[in-house]
């Protein structure tokens, strides 16, 4: 059968298994992407694996999301970051710099390869024919240490997109129509490949908007083909050699199939508080606003931002709204600077920040309780934006800019014609790869990795017991994020003290489940469907862990949580039949005789006998995840390896 | 006598008293400036007093304190204040839209007039030649009401810079030079006027950078004459016809006298952590440095930044550095984009942080604990920066700049040559006016002024008892700053909410303090020489007034805490000798018989009885301080007059 891009591109770094969708796979790596929120915790436990130097070139650290730095940790932790980078081999992106996404794309993506990221985003990448995807930051140090990744096959569905978008709808419509159609579950067990001469008209970044989104479907991966568009990119930022020619097989097969019409689509929005809750932007057209917030990993190219100051041109921004506008890089920084764009926006009276994350994930800019943000980020879980009670809508830059000349939620086609705007400034200044380049290999030995007092060793993986007989900790509902179990925002600047971090697991839900889980000596967390959705962090399963977790019984998991548990050697099971959900509750004592046998040997039904009666549970485990349980957790697991190996 | 410039100035605003240094005068203000941190509570008390509209125009109510908003509270703040201001008839600047002080001068300051601001730094626009000074929050809303501004004739200082200053040497060695003689003290009392050619040689900036940090030396004011440069500078603001040509008349006498050989200066610093601890740079040049800031309410002109973009052209800031850059207004950050200065900086790497204060008052961009962080800012009072332990040194920015390119504290002198830069682009675009404007009139009285809930109105003034025994809440030492009573950086959050703003109070010097005041009905505190100095914030005195003080006994007191104090009904008391301050002990039992009496009947000598024997005390009162303890603050005392008129 003539293959697909994804499917060739996989086959191509196939290390291990088969390529049926559902069985675990092992892929080389090609390069590693890794931000600082993720990044001590991964570097922490590369660390503990023993490794001299990395085994994937390049491996890039960027950091861009614990910047505001209102006390001393984040520094101690980008001196970590930045000691650890020199001494191993990697990259390292200075605070300012760019957020990674873009930053990756422009001086990294190559058509054909493979990256692996630490943060959930990392499928932006695809935008220039590539397999990219995210993962716990502990698959993530063992990737960089040479082990490769394994991941379930993807089944890779097709996208066709049709015809060309009509004014003033852009790109993230796209994706917000992928969102409206499936939900944010939609994606699990995919990976989707664009074509069609939809997508041939799309720019790069344009592309990955809709690449890093998709990750908000729980897909694995997006992939736009390596075209002309892919060439003109690598060219611009002089990096023509990196070009391959790569392409699906003419009439390549693919496991489903859809069809967006770009003609029929209008614009859209996501209503608090999930990226699955889209409808047309006219359905809520006159909510009063107090913010609007234009960038983040998606949304933060030149062309985004000037839009918005071509809405914007000789207008100000509605009093009664508060305005930001984050620049994707460094690179788009100059450009936008060079070029009169940056100067619109100041004009206008919107806040420029620095090109970091921000107020995407909750690092400054939270709004008031209950007022509606308008935002052209990637996710708007509930908390996620820093304040409790928010009410965050996803939109396109038009949309937003609309929005903020109005006060209220405007459809931009409202505005009549689409104002132009000047291309970029030619010759782009190369700011990044001098900054970028990391120590050579001969000085790395002696860089002295600095250590501040809030880079805390994590806790060693849980062990699964013969016999488990545990409290139930919590009871949560469908759909809940790994941001309700470490925090977003401010909080992050625990993510390297895993004690401090597990302070706020589930503080949304039950603000005394912290302390009730420290009392009990173990436990099981018994969630809905998609439990763990959104981002990668590992510390949402190492926060479980160290509060006695030893299995995740759910209706269903997101992909990199249910890999991230099982790397810390907690069991994630789940329900046979989903509405036992609702039999759960708080303080029963849940008994599942064999559960290690189980694993070991791979059985797949088991029964947990509970206050209410017995539970019908499912146990699906690749081989590798079997072995990763039995050895508490990957960290020992390599170890022993490398034992037996010795 | 042929009088000096401020002398004129404020004989021109005399509304009650005369001009003897050290006596009580009341002023006539012309304008009023306040922030978000102090504005909040301000605002509260202005809503107090009853009154429909401000009585002072232009009053501007400037948004660049608490703008990074980790949760909802900052954007209350902001839109209670936005709505506050249009309701009262303020001007508007929004966060973003510069440092009140940069976009003061840039857009209001004028030859001539009085200006009251509650930022203790407000003094800057005494670089147009006019007298400009800070208060407290509560001290601004009066003026607001229209009944002026009290404070103590300063005695006047006649600085005369004579010669030029060498390469290198910057604007801000001057006021270093200042506090390198004369300390954190030793400008209490006193104005500053700056006469001679080296002063008729500074910029308006220039001249700002030297107003502003006169605070620091516990001063008054300090005033430029009103000359060429300063009718060149309205110039270029469109603003001509506000030039007065207001000066000291020839032969002027002042009350001291003294001279700064500019071509003697050479690169100062201060170190850590007093802006009096003021050495040469060469005297800690090699110092390893983990952060360079440049910017702030002083240093963040375009020439400030085109000095360092320059030093930095085609170099890379050292890797083990992370620096940040902050331009001063909305102005500033155009001009610095469309001109090469922006390229420059992010080609570089250093961060470009907004037009708002930023790290300079600990909101964002906190150090490590212990490593030193070289800054252009105008205060490094301990934790200041955000950080408990931080080492934060104060300087130029071309020493900022050389230590950024070296990573080690550097005289600028070792660069060689000074490089040139390019003059800021002509036709700065308007951009302040129109989003400046206040709402007019007639639509004013519509406006819903919208409280969140962290908006709390402030605790009632404090009464003088007739007999005070009570015990010590506790002892501090000397040069205690207001940061050290009501939080800097994140906790400015809580300005506007008293009782969780006094959970900071001392606990930097004693955790326990705050729990045990509260659990006194009533007590005094003991302080050293300067209690107070810094920072205008009345939450300082607040926070007392919670916790029960009912008096302070001190060495000596800061201007404005001292003003602050009395307004909250709080009686400052000083001893007679000041080593008595050693014999207090916590929880000791101090009692003044004929408190009130005293204050009623001016009776300045005073007896404590105490644990360990007799103190004396003094107590000077100007009139309407005592009318205002005896009425139990400003509030009070205003209402009953009110009364007492109808």
């Amino acid at each position: 059968m003539p293959e697909n891009l994804i499917r060739r591109i996989l086959a191509d770094h196939l290390r291990e298994g088969e390529l049926t969708p559902g069985e675990e796979i092992v892929l080389d790596v090609d390069q590693v992407l890794i931000e600082d929120a993720t990044g001590s915790m991964c570097a922490l436990q590369f660390e503990a694996l023993g490794v001299d130097r990395v085994a994937v070139s390049p491996s890039v650290l960027y950091v861009d999301h614990n910047v505001l730095q209102v006390d001393g940790r984040n520094m101690d932790e980008h001196r970590y970051l930045q000691t650890f980078a020199a001494r191993y081999g990697l990259h390292f992106s200075r605070p300012g710099n760019g957020i990674s996404h873009y930053v990756h794309l422009e001086r990294f993506a190559r058509p054909g390869a493979l990256l692996l990221g630490a943060d959930s985003h990392s499928t932006m990448s695809g935008a220039v024919g590539m397999v990219a995807f995210g993962a716990g930051g502990l698959d993530v140090a063992v990737a960089m240490a040479g082990h490769g990744v394994a991941t379930a096959a993807p089944a890779v569905v097709n996208v066709e997109l049709r015809g060309e978008l009509p004014p003033w709808v852009a790109a993230k419509d796209v994706i917000l129509e992928l969102l409206r159609r499936h939900g944010v579950r939609g994606g699990q067990g995919r990976a989707y490949e664009f074509t069609g001469p939809g997508a041939a008209a799309l720019s790069v970044l344009e592309r990955g908007s809709i690449c890093n989104m998709i990750t908000e479907l729980g897909a694995l991966a997006a992939v736009f083909p390596a075209d002309g568009q892919v060439r003109s990119w690598l060219r611009a930022q002089g990096r023509e050699d990196d070009f391959a020619d790569v392409a699906a097989e003419d009439d390549a097969t693919y496991d489903e199939h859809e069809v967006i019409e770009l003609g029929d689509l209008e614009p859209l929005i996501a209503c608090p508080s999930s990226p699955g809750s889209v409808v047309p932007v006219r359905e809520v057209a006159g909510t009063e606003v107090v913010q609007v917030c234009v960038g983040s990993s998606v949304n933060s190219s030149y062309e985004d931002l000037a839009i918005v100051g071509a809405v914007l041109r000789d207008e100000i921004v509605h009093p009664a709204i508060e305005m930001t506008v984050t620049p994707g890089s460094r690179q788009i920084l100059d450009r936008v600077a060079r070029g009169g764009v940056y100067a619109e926006l100041v004009a206008a009276g919107a806040r420029m920040l620095e090109p970091v994350c921000g107020p995407c994930i909750g690092v400054g800019q939270a709004p008031s309780a209950g007022r509606p943000s308008v935002r052209t980020f990637n996710r708007n879980f509930p908390g996620r934006s820093g304040t409790a009670g928010d009410q965050v809508y996803l939109c396109s830059p038009p949309t937003a800019a609309a929005t903020a000349l109005h006060g209220v939620i405007t459809d931009p086609r409202d505005l009549g014609e689409v104002p132009s705007f000047d291309p970029p400034p030619t010759d782009p200044r190369r700011v990044d790869d001098q900054i970028l380049r990391p120590r050579p290999d001969d000085e790395a030995a002696q860089v002295e990795v600095v250590r501040g007092p809030n880079i805390v060793p994590p806790p060693a993986g849980a062990q699964v017991p013969d016999r488990l007989a545990d409290p139930v900790l919590i009871v949560v509902g469908d759909d809940v994020s790994t941001g309700d179990m470490a925090p977003d925002g401010m909080g992050m600047s625990d993510w390297s003290n895993i004690p401090e971090c597990a302070r706020s697991m589930f503080a949304r839900q039950d603000p005394g489940f912290h302390d009730r889980a420290l009392a009990r000596e173990h436990g099981v967390i018994v969630g809905g469907h998609n439990y763990g959705q959104g981002s990668s962090r590992e510390q949402a399963a190492q926060a479980a862990l160290y509060l006695g977790a030893r299995a995740v019984i759910a209706a269903g998991f997101a992909r990199i949580h249910r890999a991230n548990l099982i790397a810390q050697g907690i069991v994630p099971l789940e329900f046979v039949d989903a509405e036992d959900h609702g039999r759960a509750e708080t303080d029963q004592t849940w008994t599942i005789e064999g559960l290690r046998d189980a694993v070991e040997a791979g059985i797949e039904e088991l029964t947990a006998s509970t206050d209410v009666g017995e539970v019908r549970l499912r146990l699906r485990l690749a081989p590798r995840e079997r072995a990763t349980l039995l050895a508490g957790g990957t960290i020992a697991r390599l170890r022993s390896e490398s034992v037996s190996r010795a």
